[in-house]
């Protein structure tokens, strides 16, 4: 098998979901950690479009954006756990949920934070949590209790939204409210703690202090 | 094989793309026109995340999202012509330049449109050429002199960014100006007519002279 080298900058909840997706199917890789500040060679030329992380190098093939990668390693590495369900009504479901997570339902986070006054930062906040009780029913209905979206182990709906909870725990401390809570998904946030302990994901998804610590400009690389 | 049904909008380029798909498989299907302002119990009840066209109803199963739809088209019905490639390296490559369209350079026709003054708008007008000039490239890489995207047919790159012509011509007529240059994208510009008259497409695409009149408010249905 050909090599597999992944550039990435480690606060980064895109290259979060390739390094998750390399784990779950145990494929061994090269990581080279990026200066996003001056970029390099192999970046610009590996991602000449958009020169950013993730992206991933198999061999003599460069495929970069985040979903296109998570999907191209499901089908490339067909051996190992699926990330995607194998019915087409399922991988549609699987699609259709990572896509409102991606397009409507995170994008409200970051829409908070750059709101201003307290009365329309609510309605902010009231829509984020209609979202969740949105996810919360799509959680119920695709783990059938088995513990993650994708059933018994992760799966693409769980490393689309499971790679942006260090940043929402971010916004959460840094904005002083709760996004995720408890009393209105409560299985949502029981997956919550569930995912970031998976041995896929332990060491892959960062800290809320180190993410604080970045923000705040005391930290650079890991 | 279980009934098919489309709620749609004539005028939406996310409903011309399952129209094309269904068409390049030669699926039958109920088209079920829908009111937007008014919207339908059929479509809140089977899109009522986002109660929104396309729908498309396969038997008890309802799938949103145009993207998803083409998708799921492509692997529920795999006995008709590819939509996607089969290599995994192509289906990334195939799914990389649809989220190119889609995400960064068809934006950019928009914002063209809502841009206030001259030396502004043409900056955003030398973004979408530099844009132009990148499909171009990756038209005559996948095309491979066959006539487009997919090859010798139709497929995914094609239905993504050939269902958006309509609107582009629109906007070039009502903004007066050139985007799809024919001195800067020769090949591109040949395939654009090319897609229109393709059979699965020519039915389908709505006309320029349309589009317009139902922007001036002259045409609520076709």
């Amino acid at each position: 098998m050909a090599a597999v080298k992944l550039l990435g900058f480690w606060a980064s909840p895109f290259v979060n979901r390739v390094q998750i997706a390399l784990n779950l199917k145990s494929i061994s890789y090269e990581y080279i950690e990026q200066n996003l500040r001056s970029k390099s060679q192999l970046l610009l030329e590996s991602n000449p479009v958009h020169k950013k992380v993730p992206v991933l190098i198999h061999g003599d093939k460069n495929i970069s954006e985040s979903v296109v990668i998570v999907q191209y390693i499901d089908e490339a590495w067909n051996d190992g756990p699926s990330i995607l369900p194998s019915h087409p009504y399922d991988r549609a479901n699987a699609r259709f949920w990572a896509a409102y997570v991606t397009d409507k339902w995170f994008p409200l986070v970051s829409e908070y934070r750059t709101t201003e006054g307290a009365e329309a930062k609510a309605a902010v906040r009231e829509k984020i949590l209609e979202g969740l009780v949105i996810l919360e029913e799509a959680f119920v209905k695709f783990s059938e209790g088995r513990g993650y979206f994708g059933g018994d182990n992760i799966g693409y709906i769980d490393i689309v939204l499971g790679s942006l909870l260090g940043w929402l725990r971010v916004r959460e401390v840094t904005q002083g409210v709760t996004f995720l809570d408890k009393t209105i998904a409560p299985e949502l946030a029981a997956w919550a703690d569930r995912f970031t302990l998976h041995p896929a994901v332990a060491d892959v998804l960062p800290t809320t202090e180190k993410l604080i610590e970045l923000i705040n400009g005391f930290t650079k690389s890991k």
